[in-house]
């Protein structure tokens, strides 16, 4: 079975790694000759819209992508040769901030206040419906941070807006949240779905620091409306493959911030905290595999390592860690790897965690 | 990093995924083209004793084999370049069933009867000495039950001295066994050790069928025994990597019967029971990095898929299952993946054991 990829970055490498488990065999399109995923999985060297790239993957039964921003002219293309899991609409909503948010307020699932920002006049409009503080996005683009400009008085909309360079956005009300949680699904073609254990996330720099995956049952509220959530965006899209959907958490109750129809970094630590990873169950989903099981096994947590690494023997010492690096250059903000921590208790994890982070 | 292992199995395909987790590159060296491993590492196209593959390696940091019978020749040539780890020698003696009992015998550790048998003559002295019934086995490139004659009777020795071919051999007395186990252990270049939990190993025809761990204590004076027995190995070597010594256990006692000098079948479990693989801690030994926890996560038992795979739709609907796949061609007697079983005791291992068998 062959598996074509959008983007051969650490996702699709492990991804990769799972499919060669399963006898799976995987095809990542990249532009970069060092792209992660090159070192175990054919290579197609080459830019994601040149028609070239696409030939190259044409007999592949199914194409995915481990990128956002898809080029839909690379999906419609791929669409009339393979099925593209999950689908070309999936990717074009994930791929716009407004859309995003338009079909999760539509799908009565709870957001931050938002409103559309086409142009500079709108823009007042919007932080008169919005308030202050607030965040300028762009629509198309966006990652970790980038294209954001925060915006604390109305009189600093202008230079946001130029900032940004006047694309067309949308302006997000900041809310004071507890907590920042993500809930990874996947569904297979005939529309089983799976839930793994929510997540805790936390950022910094608009970057994921650590997740921490919540044990079945602890939070069972929280589990039911985030599931809930989730089910409606997958009925919604008919999606087929792993979904995440980004929540922030305030007074108790969640509010729907974007989706990556994509493994999510916040479902790192299913490798080994689960009885299935994301990775695998992605390449199970899109090939029309049975599903594995998404049980927890046990407390782990999963710290990305950023811009440098530790001495790899520091890194290697760690206990119960699970060394995961992604074979990159270094660079400030960059994620090079992750680690995973495991425990046989809460508090043991408490203590690696805080142990990791001391450095 | 770069490692060159000899071989591009299923072993060297593990480790090579193991290594790219750590940041490690692996070199291949094999001489078929859908060799398990070139999927995953870069790939030398050669005869292990062609100068010509020996040549590609050369800039390794380190070499290593994931086969007992190495060519010596390929071992001398490399390790005037690099370390060579485990050592000539440590291939030497698991390469030679004579030297390999004579070693254990030299360190004090138990093993079956057995004489050496270079002719004809010296077979009725053999079975003198050792009784009937016994096993006459080559010194040499014996692998699964390969190279070896039973006999019964003394009167079947001339036939089985000619099936094999009038080979060096030796002669061992056969035990009536309650157990096989393995100990396997991974030692760095300075001397540090680690072992694995005990594994209780059921082969059938010469092939091993399905490996259990011991859970922590449960059996402490075997464990005691059998890490005393292998910790001498390690040490009369001066081994670095992972070792695995099979023994017979016999009213109490373990007798050792051979020993693996490489990552061994019966340790695959270890991916996901323990914190630390086998695959992953012989990479860490052999480029002298810290080796990791061997520390045992629950109850798991690895079951091989032998000959030829159940229908893929089953194979993934198994419960509490990883499934390992090794890209290799269906063939009788041929280990083409192996799935790994998790429960959380040993009731439960006990009933997914038991399914699987069942098929």
């Amino acid at each position: 079975m062959k598996v074509a990829i959008l983007g051969g970055g650490q996702l699709a490498r492990m991804m990769a790694m799972s499919g060669h488990r399963l006898g799976v065999e995987t095809w990542v399109v990249d532009p970069k000759p060092d792209a992660p995923a090159a070192a175990v999985a054919h290579h197609v060297l080459g830019a994601l819209d040149d028609p070239e790239s696409w030939r190259a993957i044409a007999d592949c039964e199914v194409a995915t992508a481990e990128l956002d921003h898809a080029p839909p002219e690379a999906l419609t293309w791929l669409a009339r040769r393979m099925p593209v899991r999950p689908g070309a609409d999936a990717f074009a909503v994930a791929g716009d901030r407004l859309r995003e948010k338009l079909l999760f307020r539509e799908l009565g699932i709870a957001t931050t206040a938002f409103a559309p920002v086409g142009s500079r006049g709108e823009l007042e409009h919007a932080i008169s419906q919005v308030g202050v503080p607030a965040v300028l996005k762009t629509r198309h683009e966006g990652y970790d941070g980038r294209g954001q400009r925060m915006i604390r008085a109305p009189e600093e909309a202008s230079q946001a807006w130029q900032e940004l360079g006047g694309e067309p956005s949308l302006l997000e009300g900041l809310v004071p949240f507890d907590r920042e949680v993500s809930i990874l699904a996947v569904r297979g073609p005939d529309g089983e779905v799976r839930f793994w254990s929510p997540v805790a996330n936390h950022h910094e720099g608009g970057i994921l620091r650590h997740s921490r995956p919540l044990a079945p049952g602890a939070e069972p509220d929280l589990e039911q409306a985030g599931q809930q959530a989730v089910a409606k965006v997958l009925e919604a899209l008919d999606y087929v493959g792993v979904l995440a959907v980004e929540f922030f958490e305030v007074g108790g109750e969640l509010m729907a911030n974007e989706f990556a129809c994509r493994v999510h970094n916040s479902g790192h630590w299913t490798e080994e905290g689960a009885e299935t990873s994301q990775f695998e169950n992605h390449v199970r989903a899109i090939l029309g595999l049975p599903l594995g099981s998404t049980g927890w096994l046990g407390p782990t947590a999963m710290v990305n390592l950023i811009g440098s690494l530790p001495p790899r023997e520091a890194l290697l010492s760690l206990p119960n860690a699970r060394v995961h690096l992604y074979g990159k250059t270094p660079a400030p903000g960059r994620k090079l790897g992750h680690v995973t921590l495991r425990a046989s208790d809460d508090e043991g994890l408490d203590a690696a965690l805080a142990r990791l982070s001391r450095g």
